[in-house]
């Protein structure tokens, strides 16, 4: 695996959660809840991820809420979310090399808004955008949009693949030197060098070109998450940073072989797509320090919580009438996502698990890799993983914010700079630059052929 | 009309457009052109407005590009635009009292979403949002989104008033004191105090609640700027600041009572709705020389451009074949903006003017009020527009961008002050607080036979 590891740095991402990656996390006496809405608290989690010379930091999100069991358990705030890209708008400004990833629904929205909204965003970051593409699960969100019913599997990755093809049109519709800026003779730009796109999809027609020029990184960086059939064979397609969760080293090195098996199918390379994993750090001074914090974390979630939550991972599964303390059932393919369904059933199986068990450590985060103890005894855990060819890099879920994201950055990430597994400082501007990934060329530079005349100059009204 | 002038002070929004309000601004000496892009000129134009104790920066905005006569002539860049509402997100964090309205069109969004961005902004400003409510009426901007053309009037102005209740619906999702915040006890909200949506209209369903708190003012505040009888009717609903053109005292002050009328005729206070009107100001050091860069700016214009403007203002009507230097013909209703259209009529009728004369006045910014002159001469104008009835408040369109709206504060606003015309300092810390506008009550406050639970407490996948 060692040629994957080209380059030999691994990549962080900084993903914060509600207040915390954790879903009690709120709640233990080291963080700061009640922030959600406070971009005082989002600033702080960038320039902290920023001081630690994060790649990015990752921004999820929904539009609607996952079902929940019982009113009572859904009490928390893991689903509250504020719009990504708006907030990216904010920490572009409050940070100046880190890069920002956005989630964006293929569902819910139309790709030329998608297309402004991160060319925006791009533009204002001086080229650190990221659009970490989703299709959308939850029937909340499909009811928040005049839908009866999401999208079905297929569908959506149908719809997801041609949403990102109009994306990327309309992100070329400018070429790179089209801007002339000439107030002597009146000329902006060079109407030669602006493409109209005219698409006309299954799902989509468009006309472009988009309202401003090319985005600084040519297109804003595309990361996903999928762990489907269609999922994983979109994202050899077209992603380049794929954000995975594996507890275990073997299951990591599986996925990460595939995946890297099915980009350099796609006609890739193998380094144009890098698998980051999640991790759950608890950094402490010792090792029972760290499994006190978490065993305090785990104390901390309402059986009702629990189950909520594993529903949810399982695409709706009903565990009503069924008992919490026998075993995980044999389950129907999930509505949701299969990759996490097939997580938590092989955590089940192999450690034996009820389900209210289960249901514990799939709310306490064990479909990501925790990892508990001194920051030396992490930095260890990602050097084998990252050397055992399991991951490109690492999602760092700090599971307390924003203090457990700051000892993070403060003790670990200096031990993984000191073995040269990480950077000292960010060599470039853009987060393809952080992330070695190539600036993609336009479509039109590409294939001049392409070329048609935007219909704005055809005095069509 | 001395009553509707409480408050006493006179509003004023800055409308940056593209590197000037003038359409050759960017080509005058004192322009920095090829800025579009660039953050730093927008934190620049938006701290600028700031010092001078503006109420809001404005941001246009459309979805593609409206049409142009000729391919050369759209060399220029007054439609070239970023998202408004991410580029707030940057402006939010980069300022901290001026508030910051951006438009959004509501036949190319979806409620859900708007409602989303518009509250997140508000958060992240702590209270300084305000949303421009438009209906969108260029084909590009149809084809853009899957549409062969775009929506006829009428279903427009239906649309966007459906569109507007359920975001203002799910601002009020939260009520709020829903935020309980209790790590002891694991409560992060009371559940009793959020609402299902359930909206079932005609254009939209929306099952709510939103994934966020209510906004700091309630609302962001409701902008507008329709001219026609639907767009007037709907504004004196709904709006509560409306931006309008007039060159001319006389049809400012029509305009002015008509719609105070109209707010009144809803069972509003004429105060709950601000009426602003557009100024195009050259400041100089002399009458003569603000004539001076007037003229000078008039012959940076290119007569296609001029038409190409002019055309675009009349929805689409095509002078091809018509004599440019014979009068303006009788227009068919304009499939755009009737209020524009009825002022570029009125002022071809006034004063007599040719095709192409009338054709440089729209595209040097005449359907608003040009004020050249001293820094008093404009305070002048503004004290007697303001005092005559003909506004609450100004849109300061600055004809070249950054130095022209920097004159403007630098200048005028100190003799407004000194005259007690406009305020020496922000009082409170709200767009709401600085337009004198009341912080709405939740729509299940006014009537808690309103509540219904919401479908994510159901436990339906």
């Amino acid at each position: 695996m060692q040629a994957a590891h080209q380059p030999p740095m691994m990549k962080l991402f900084a993903m914060p959660m509600g207040a915390g990656g954790h879903i009690a996390g709120w709640r233990h006496a080291t963080a700061k809840p009640g922030l959600i809405h406070e971009i005082d608290f989002w600033q702080e989690i960038a320039r902290t991820a920023e001081r630690g010379k994060f790649d990015a930091i990752f921004l999820a999100d929904s539009q609607g809420f996952r079902p929940v069991v019982g009113r009572d358990a859904f009490s928390r705030l893991d689903n509250m979310r504020m719009d990504p890209i708006t907030l990216h708008g904010a920490l572009a400004v409050s940070t100046s090399r880190i890069g920002l990833i956005g989630t964006l629904s293929t569902s819910y929205n139309e790709p030329y808004s998608a297309a402004r909204r991160l060319a925006t965003l791009d533009h204002i970051s001086k080229g650190r955008a990221g659009w970490n593409v989703v299709t959308s699960t939850s029937e909340n969100e499909a009811h928040n949009f005049g839908r009866d019913a999401h999208f079905g599997h297929a569908e959506r990755y149908e719809r997801a693949g041609e949403f990102i093809d109009v994306v990327k049109g309309l992100w070329d519709s400018w070429d790179d030197d089209a801007f002339v800026i000439d107030p002597a003779s009146g000329r902006y730009f060079n109407p030669d060098k602006v493409h109209g796109l005219y698409h006309q999809g299954k799902h989509f027609r468009v006309a472009g070109p988009m309202t401003m020029g090319r985005p600084p990184q040519g297109h804003p960086v595309i990361v996903q998450a999928g762990a489907s059939e269609a999922g994983l064979d979109l994202a050899a397609a077209t992603a380049e940073a794929v954000f995975t969760s594996h507890p275990m080293l073997e299951s990591a090195q599986q996925f990460y072989q595939d995946l890297k098996a099915r980009v350099i199918a796609k006609g890739r390379s193998a380094d144009s797509l890098k698998i980051l994993t999640a991790i759950q750090p608890i950094v402490a001074s010792s090792e029972a320090e760290a499994n006190a914090i978490s065993d305090e974390l785990t104390a901390l979630i309402h059986e009702d919580v629990a189950i909520s939550l594993l529903q949810m991972s399982l695409g709706g599964f009903d565990f009503s009438g069924h008992d919490l303390d026998g075993p995980l059932p044999d389950l129907p393919p999930s509505k949701a996502s299969q990759g996490t369904q097939k997580r938590i059933v092989d955590l089940a199986r192999k450690e034996n698990l009820s389900i209210l068990q289960v249901a514990r450590q799939v709310a306490a985060g064990r479909t990501s890799k925790m990892v508990n103890g001194t920051a030396v005894q992490i930095a260890d855990t990602l050097e084998q993983w990252f050397k055992a060819g399991a991951a490109d890099g690492f999602v760092i879920a700090a599971p307390i914010l924003p203090d457990m994201l700051a000892r993070f950055v403060d003790e670990v990430v200096p031990i993984l700079q000191e073995r040269g597994l990480f950077r000292q400082d960010y060599a470039g501007t853009t987060l393809r630059e952080h992330l070695d990934l190539e600036r993609p060329v336009s479509r039109y530079a590409l294939d001049p052929e392409l070329h048609q005349e935007p219909e704005i100059w055809k005095n069509i009204f």
